[in-house]
């Protein structure tokens, strides 16, 4: 009975909405703060030991969260490092986003993409770290970040800067080529990520069908400012 | 008084070495074989899992073998999974020895590197799942598949084959491409493993200088039997 002249009552409703909705509202934010918490403390790990080994108990631990808790969010302890794993590749494409708007060449989009990478190792080794361990094992999902990839192929091949008749194998070159540009950049600090990004780029977008003296010039274009 | 009566006297001397020697012989071979068990179960489990999480006591059960064992071999697991890739890389490179000798051209040598590599997908997956999963982390060190590469790529440039001013990021795109294909030949069994492979090695081609025309040739050639 209350409940229908409620339902029937604007004013009542609203005054429902407005006492409920917070709360909800503030329930929802602590649980979304809870799993980004396992989420970052995994994603440290990950960048530390450069594997899943870590327990979730571990994990928590890092979180300054009890290891019970971890069982709202996540299924498992493959499930937790796969959305780590997610969350550094989604802010790595955002970092691009934030980064190469306002590029449309698609040749300059690859090279500053390897570019800005090599960049990033100095500046967020973390996220770095995550994606020179994990990069490989997500590079044929649906991950954002192949999509994207795809996506800068084949407006590529539309407007003619690219020619290439397989773009998943060209895809995989790129997609591998990435992680082990961050492999030399982390396991050989002698040697000049800078140069070595711009070389790397530049024998890449010949493989992508750019002249040779073209892909010279694109890969040693100003990059955008990371600051 | 009687030991240096016997050093004196070549007939006892022959005759000590004669019954001392098979037996350090069989103690080195068992030594060797248990070193072995334990660094074959590693490889398996590495294979299964793609991580290096399993504990010792994990690997030792596998093995069929005392957990305190592996302790008169290696130090830690870490030192245990890096002989088990080792040990891998090391067969890896083997079988392109025995498959790929007599190809002189620095081209076809990288090409017929590919295609054997998804090939051998299907025959030897074990060693290429190690190698999907740890292959990325040695393509910078002293391994002698690193140095395989590097060799080829030089020999490729001495002979002509090849353009490219800077070895090390060729090395890094061929080599973070190798796992790149393995993750496509593993991960979507829907493409078509032969093709990719050579599509791959087709681009691969162009980025190390060869022309179009000529990079299309070699990357068709017929492959040697993998039987």
């Amino acid at each position: 009975m209350y409940q229908n002249c409620d339902a029937e009552d604007p004013a009542v409703e609203l005054a429902r909405t407005s006492t409920s909705a917070p709360s909800r509202n503030r329930f929802e934010r602590r649980r979304a703060e809870t799993r980004q918490a396992f989420v970052r403390a995994a994603r440290q790990i990950l960048a530390e030991t450069g594997d899943t080994s870590a327990s979730i108990q571990t994990i928590a631990e890092r979180a300054d969260l009890g290891f019970g808790s971890s069982y709202n969010h996540f299924e498992s302890k493959t499930e937790l490092f796969d959305a780590a794993v997610t969350d550094a590749l989604e802010e790595f494409g955002k970092t691009f986003d934030e980064h190469l708007k306002g590029i449309d060449d698609s040749a300059q989009l690859v090279a500053a993409g390897f570019r800005l990478s090599a960049r990033l190792v100095g500046s967020r080794p973390e996220l770095m770290q995550v994606l020179r361990h994990r990069g490989l094992s997500h590079i044929h999902s649906d991950s954002g970040l192949a999509q994207r990839a795809l996506r800068d192929l084949e407006v590529g091949v539309a407007t003619g800067r690219f020619t290439i008749t397989d773009p998943t194998v060209a895809v995989a070159a790129l997609g591998g080529s990435l992680p082990a540009l961050l492999e030399l950049r982390f396991a050989r600090p002698d040697v000049d990520g800078d140069e070595a990004a711009s070389n790397l780029a530049e024998i890449l977008l010949r493989m992508l069908g750019a002249s040779w003296e073209d892909a010279h010039e694109v890969a040693q274009r100003p990059l955008p400012d990371l600051d």
